[in-house]
């Protein structure tokens, strides 16, 4: 069964896909576009929920539950909204199946007003808000849900596009433009702080243009991060919505002089296309490499033994007491104890992104020592029984250490100011027609370019190269500049690149 | 906004719906027959999510995820699942929404193979499955999945019956028969553990009867819990599959020998229908009542304060104190320091269902001591400040306990053997053509009747009083009677009721 993994150089989104397969994240599914998440996979999700749920919650953020469906008059409110989401989405216009002529069973019972299965809650959640707020007394109202959502993809991808995929969707009311502002901010620090953190994975914080932000928002805000092949993901969103939803749905507020005003709102998105911007920007040829803080399993111990029975016992004991010591230091460890060949087993581990394998064997219990392999760098030392207590844990925070420098070393190598079109085109040149999107071409990366702020140049960059602003930079110092592509005055650098 | 509540004595229907109002646990939604899960509501959800994952997980059950939506053609496949689960489900014909000639949105791009919203995921997941499972090295496969379901509903209540509700559901696969035999009781065993010890709600265990069992099961066991109307209310079930999801998915694996054979499944569900026994369980005319164990909060600390900046200084340094103290305990404690006057907030918190309140004043301060007040019984009393990390947590000990001994009572006092159909009758009457469903009448509850086992009697006794045999208990031992209606052999007695 053991396939082997296409290397990045060979096909970079084919060993994508083997990473997944061989570290058994996800598998695809008989429903087009949809995958199913794996317990592997689910493991590293239920991680990253319980992590950010607890730093949601600190916030003063509470969960709730939306349906499912959307009456497809809320999706014609907001005219903004309706445009960016009412497109390609699943409709449900039948609530019956009944046997039809051939013994196949046919869709029957049409609904007066069909349902939209969510591709995003705002219309549904907002609706019911405007009945729960009365008055200033009821805000902030700081609501988050966990949920699947809908969006009818044509091209899918495991975890980076998918049509149903699982998200957290926060939706704030708060009574100031100030209380809105800070708060869209604050959750993409929560991003940023969890992604960088947790996932090893450097970002860049910023905003998006105007053809980039989210449809209804006054401004959307994200982070965006560099993938092993230059490319850019984006990998949470916070939005500043204003009082567009506010005055289509009416959320509105009495102020504590008694006057009825609209409130202002944010909500902000975070999902499982988040676990392919972990895999993306860690794994290797090998399979898998997670960060300590996210793997579902820490520390994997390999107990070797020959043909004596008690040769066997001893050493699971010694894996059994190392693995208890382990745990009891709030590590999350697995003891593999499988009749099956060690190598067999370090290689299925390994592919599974375990970030520390544990080696004991006979010789080891005689030296009271056990042998101890990082899966980031293959780097294999000795560590005597007694000091596991310290090592392992200090080893761990050395691999989750690492691997962020790793990436945010790659991402400085490849990442660039460019003063003219001609520069901007050495690194993303101009695409060719009918021209495979992966082919190698430039050398990619972030391009910290001047930009003149209109769409339209954006969009003719975009036509001619495929890359898009990613991102304004928030730390972007200001500075006088001329627009790469048209030479108009700009103020700031904004990040181009390719993108998922 | 403090809209009384209905006695239960009233109009025990409507009360249900004024608890959940006033402890905001849910609401109606715009979408027929789909309700929102407010914080408080979501918050006990979450509670039973942690608690059950948890049991799950200690006996090597994984969780995944797989797709919302069944192609239609995989329904049709399993004949007898088929009878009972494709028929009023949700059904997604098209996916596109586009500009119709009047400004409104209309559904474009049919499908080729319509898509049913998942109303149980037996038939994708077992289709996974046999591709998952090559050999009995793969074997026993143990998946659980929260998730979303949908099964359009005529009449919905919230919590007990809605058209999209949140489960867990469980899907194993084992080699023996015998194996499959045990993990569907151990999986009930979990449930009714969790239901008694958890939710304090006594439960009887037992088999479903052949027209009760699950659709496409060999058969169903389930547990059962008694209202305070004395209705039943289903609060788990447990199937044994056998092979007959095995032969339609061509779920098989390789024996030790190399043969080729049908493997044995199990699937297990527990949904956020049992809030709605939670509820009925133990909540009285004020409002809700929790047990503590699933309490979001279990300790509200009310300070009481006059006009004195200094004595609302002091009041609340002693409230923060207490809170911290308790909150190292591993309590989940709450200081309502909001400007309204107490009384209200005894109020709220009483409708919300926190077991225990403290009330902290000045003269509470002089004493060293404060008002604890528990919300099952009402009783007060005074305790020292310094021994509350003794007497809380005890307290609480004492509220768990006293709600499952009540509700077992309540059970017991409300359950009874029956011999002929006058007895039967005199408990659960004959219905009268037309009469409302909650129209008082018999004193109701469990009637513990023999039963010919015939179908035929069991719809007959339906048809006359809507009593349906809730389950065939496990602990009722074996006895010579005669069939309540029709006179025939029966060799056990079984619980007739009333259900939700």
């Amino acid at each position: 069964m053991a396939k082997k993994i296409t290397s990045r150089e060979e096909n970079y989104s084919q060993w994508y896909l083997d990473v997944i397969d061989a570290a058994q994240l996800a598998d695809s599914s008989p429903v087009r576009g949809c995958m199913i998440i794996r317990p592997h996979g689910y493991a590293i999700w239920e991680n990253i929920q319980k992590e950010l749920d607890r730093m949601f919650k600190e916030t003063g953020v509470k969960n709730a539950y939306f349906p499912l469906f959307i009456p497809k008059s809320f999706l014609e409110k907001e005219a903004k909204h309706a445009e960016g989401f009412a497109k390609e989405v699943a409709i449900v216009t039948h609530h019956r199946l009944k046997q039809g002529e051939n013994g196949k069973l046919v869709p029957d019972a049409p609904l007066e007003e069909p349902l939209i299965v969510r591709p995003t809650s705002e219309t549904i959640m907002y609706d019911t808000f405007s009945r729960w707020i009365q008055s200033y007394r009821d805000l902030p109202l700081l609501i988050n849900q966990w949920c699947n959502v809908v969006r009818w993809e044509l091209r899918t991808r495991p975890f980076l596009r998918t049509m149903e995929f699982l998200w957290q969707e926060g939706h704030t009311v708060h009574a100031t433009k100030e209380e809105a502002d800070r708060e869209t901010l604050a959750i993409l620090e929560i991003y940023r702080k969890f992604t960088e953190e947790h996932l090893a994975v450097p970002v860049i914080a910023g905003y998006k243009t105007e053809s980039e932000k989210f449809a209804g928002a006054d401004y959307t805000t994200c982070i965006e991060a560099m993938m092993q092949d230059t490319k850019a993901l984006q990998a949470g969103t916070s939005h500043m919505l204003g009082q567009n939803f506010a005055k289509s749905f009416e959320v509105k507020f009495l102020d504590e002089k008694g006057e009825s005003r609209y409130a202002w709102q944010t909500s902000w998105g975070l999902s499982t296309r988040i676990i392919g911007a972990l895999i993306m920007a860690h794994s290797d040829d090998k399979g898998l490499v997670l960060p300590p803080k996210i793997a579902p399993i820490q520390v994997v111990i390999i107990p070797i033994w020959g043909e004596k029975e008690e040769e066997k016992n001893n050493v699971f004991g010694a894996a059994d007491n190392m693995a208890e010591k382990l745990k009891n230091l709030g590590l999350s460890v697995e003891t593999d104890k499988r009749d099956a060949r060690p190598g067999v087993k370090f290689f299925e581990w390994e592919k599974k992104g375990v970030p520390v394998r544990i080696e004991i064997g006979p010789k080891d219990l005689e030296a009271d020592s056990m042998i101890v392999v990082r899966r980031d760098t293959g780097e294999k030392e000795t560590v005597a029984m007694d000091s596991a207590e310290k090592r392992i844990p200090a080893l761990l925070e050395e691999i989750q250490k690492g691997l962020y420098e790793k990436a945010l070393k790659f991402r400085k190598d490849n990442m660039r100011a460019v003063n003219s079109w001609e520069e901007f085109t050495g690194y993303i040149p101009e695409a060719k027609e009918g021209e495979a999107e992966d082919a190698k071409s430039g050398k990619g990366g972030f391009l910290l370019a001047h930009w003149c702020g209109q769409a339209e140049c954006e969009a003719k960059i975009k036509a001619l190269t495929k890359a898009t602003i990613r991102c304004i930079p928030f730390d972007q110092p200001e500075e006088d500049g001329r627009c790469v592509l048209c030479g108009g005055a700009s103020k700031k650098r904004v990040i181009f690149a390719k993108a998922y």
